[in-house]
């Protein structure tokens, strides 16, 4: 039989990883120089933690851990005949996988409150479980890469997110945009719509519209009980179009009368004066129908787009006013973003953006001829690694074609050969492996010719 | 209520994370500078690979992952009322989380091995997870960092392993003693003491030396069944001292009529020569009493020892010739190491190794006069991030001295003031945290000062 890994998993070859720690060394670089600091939490939460936090759908996407031991324990006869699966895994598991890096963060505020300096600015790069249904570009293992300032309701936050986002796609060479709203927007528009009450439902629905198209979105909202007058209020604001400031100049007009709508077209704005001010490669676009599904954003919300990939958003995040109240901890304003590293990864796969030098393990292999010949050349490739040249001996004295075929295939710059000649001259031949030339060198200038 | 986490798992603070980064990224550069390639495997795995491989105790302690969805659909009445746990643990669920990252490497060898050149040099630096009773400094989850070398059986394997622990603890400053055992030597001794098919309690019992002592290691080994004869000849081996030259020819005298154990002997030779002809920065020891419990090592194994700690391994290793047979590729001989980062870290903080810079996150702070003034304090921030320097502005208008304190509990060595007269100028003044003293700068200056 065999072997394989679970459905929805995968496991990272040599060269998906040596890809992958381009993409996330790029973002922690950025990260770094923006003043974020790294923390971690551990994989499994109590149950009590993470349950309830994603709605019904999230809870059952949770991947729960069977308690140790007898697990049957307190669980009578009874309540085993019931077969209450929902009350039975209660009892069976109290703790679970984390299903994002949010939850688990602020759970983290809240218990280490007394020992954190606020305004604090956290990243936090782990892998999450979903026991989604697995599909292309879905999986039930996945990184998340997440930036959060907490303690904070300066819009300078804003700014630097959108500047950071900016830096890091800029790096990675690929075209974004970046379409930028405001959940008191969003608010003061079922305000204006006399349905203020019914803010949840509009948000959500007006989110699926680029996956759904306008028409279906009118009738979600009609399914959802609101007034064809209230829906055609909202048409103007679903099909906007122009320049940021047209747009924020039409809904000026239009949210004249709320007062929240108007407080978030002035979050906006100077949102917008300040990425301007600064400067920006990545086109930033007002887009009123970006809604985001969750709800405990309550100011700007974000959402990156690829321009030359089909794919949904790859990054996304917003602010958010009380994440940790449900722990305890009310009125702690917060905004972050969250990079999709794996959606980054297949954009970055499809436009094949990886530096060539991403590709190659080691600088030099040394040929190994065996004896006293590839004990000198151990030497040799010690000396290399001191100086900081990743380097290696071939371990076995195999055949030549065999050792070269692994320098073409690891795509090794140098391949090194020390024989009977230049052991005795205490000097190595090097083969130039793109131009196929060959230079005979003293160890001490090859790592100068290399420097 | 305030909000926790599961017994023996743990948060990392920015600090902590810091110091741990140190760690695993000199670990890493090392990796990377011997020509090992990073991988990564799946968290969880189907039971059906790990179970079995750890022997009785090892399945008790693996962490096992209920199915989704309805996961008493397949159990009958009849089989709940049994209460057979360990049965209904395999039909109520088929993933566990890995518990270490030697299986999942086979595992993975086996899965790919047609895409694998051999012989595979990988990397691995994940975390594993073990539903063991939690003490001081076992937790229930903890990071692996393995090296591996599979598809050769070259000695020069072993060299390079022992040149790369050298290298890794010579980097971060600890202290080390290497000691180096065969498994061959040790099935010599069993033909010796003509108990060749009590070789694995052989093993065992000696393992415990250091833990539990000659007296009590003798007792265990009359209580397996061995003969005082057969002990009584164990005796100079345990008690063995004096330099490795004198180690090997004594044990060379007591082998003599052991193939295997000759075999072992000349293995060990050829190690020792390797290593003392490149050269070491760490001692290197021969110490028979080394068995290692796992028990699928065949030749050369190894432990690391603090020299000023008290603590028990922090790195061992070893060959093996078997691992990926039980998953139907046998013949596969492979040799490996694993570095207990946990256990490292204990012993850096212990003696407090980490570079003063670890612990600083910018090296520039701006302070947050409101207005114009911060905002072209966040251009100055953009061309130090530009530059390579990490540097954030303070979000909020906040007390100078709120601001201030910031700058101290970071240790950020410079604190930039952008007032009046500085934007004004487009100047910017410098106030150098370590000797107090201020200076004016142009952006353009205080770059260069900071290159």
């Amino acid at each position: 039989m065999k072997p394989s890994i679970p459905k929805g998993t995968r496991d990272f070859s040599a060269l998906e990883m040596a890809r992958r720690n381009y993409i996330f060394d790029t973002i922690k670089d950025q990260f770094k120089l923006f003043g974020y600091k790294q923390i971690e939490t551990p994989a499994m939460e109590n149950l009590s933690t993470l349950m309830g936090k994603y709605g019904e759908e999230g809870d059952k996407l949770l991947f729960k851990i069977l308690n140790s031991g007898d697990w049957l324990k307190g669980v009578s006869d009874e309540e085993l005949l019931q077969r209450n699966v929902v009350k039975l895994t209660n009892k069976v598991s109290e703790k679970g996988l984390r299903y994002d890096l949010t939850v688990p963060f602020a759970r983290f505020v809240v218990q280490h409150r007394n020992e954190l300096q606020m305004p604090f600015k956290r990243y936090q790069i782990q892998p999450v479980w979903r026991a989604d249904r697995p599909q292309k570009g879905r999986y039930r293992e996945f990184y998340q890469c997440d930036a959060d300032v907490v303690g904070s309701d300066s819009l300078n936050n804003e700014i630097e997110l959108l500047q950071l986002i900016d830096a890091v796609f800029a790096k990675l060479g690929v075209n974004i945009v970046i379409k930028v709203n405001n959940r008191k927007i969003l608010a003061g528009i079922a305000e204006v719509m006399d349905a203020a009450d019914k803010l949840v439902e509009i948000t959500v629905a007006i989110d699926k519209i680029d996956k759904i198209g306008l028409d279906n979105v009118n009738e979600e909202l009609r399914a959802q009980g609101l007034a064809e007058e209230a829906i055609a209020k909202l048409q103007p604001i679903l099909t906007m179009s122009g320049s940021n400031a047209e747009k924020l100049d039409l809904m000026t007009d239009i949210l004249k009368d709320s007062e929240t709508g108007m407080a978030g077209i002035r979050e906006m704005r100077e949102v917008f004066d300040g990425i301007d001010f600064l400067g920006h490669k990545a086109e930033v676009e007002v887009d009123l129908s970006l809604a985001r599904g969750l709800n405990y954003y309550t100011g700007t919300i974000l959402e990156v787009k690829a321009r030359d990939v089909q794919i949904g958003s790859i990054t996304g995040g917003g602010r958010y006013d009380n994440l940790t109240g449900v722990f305890g901890m009310p009125g702690l304003s917060g905004v972050g973003i969250s990079f999709g590293a794996d959606r980054i990864y297949d954009v970055m796969n499809q436009l094949d953006l990886y530096p060539r030098e991403v590709e190659t393990s080691v600088k030099v292999l040394f040929i190994n001829f065996g004896g006293a010949e590839s004990r000198q050349a151990m030497k040799y490739v010690k000396m290399l690694r001191e100086a900081g040249v990743p380097a290696q001996l071939y371990p076995d004295n195999a055949k030549m074609k065999k050792q070269m075929s692994v320098a073409d295939a690891d795509h090794v710059p140098y391949v090194a050969f020390v024989g009977e000649n230049e052991l005795r001259d205490s000097t190595l031949m090097v083969k130039d492996m793109a131009t196929g030339e060959q230079q005979l060198y003293t160890p001490e200038n090859f790592i100068d010719f290399l420097r």
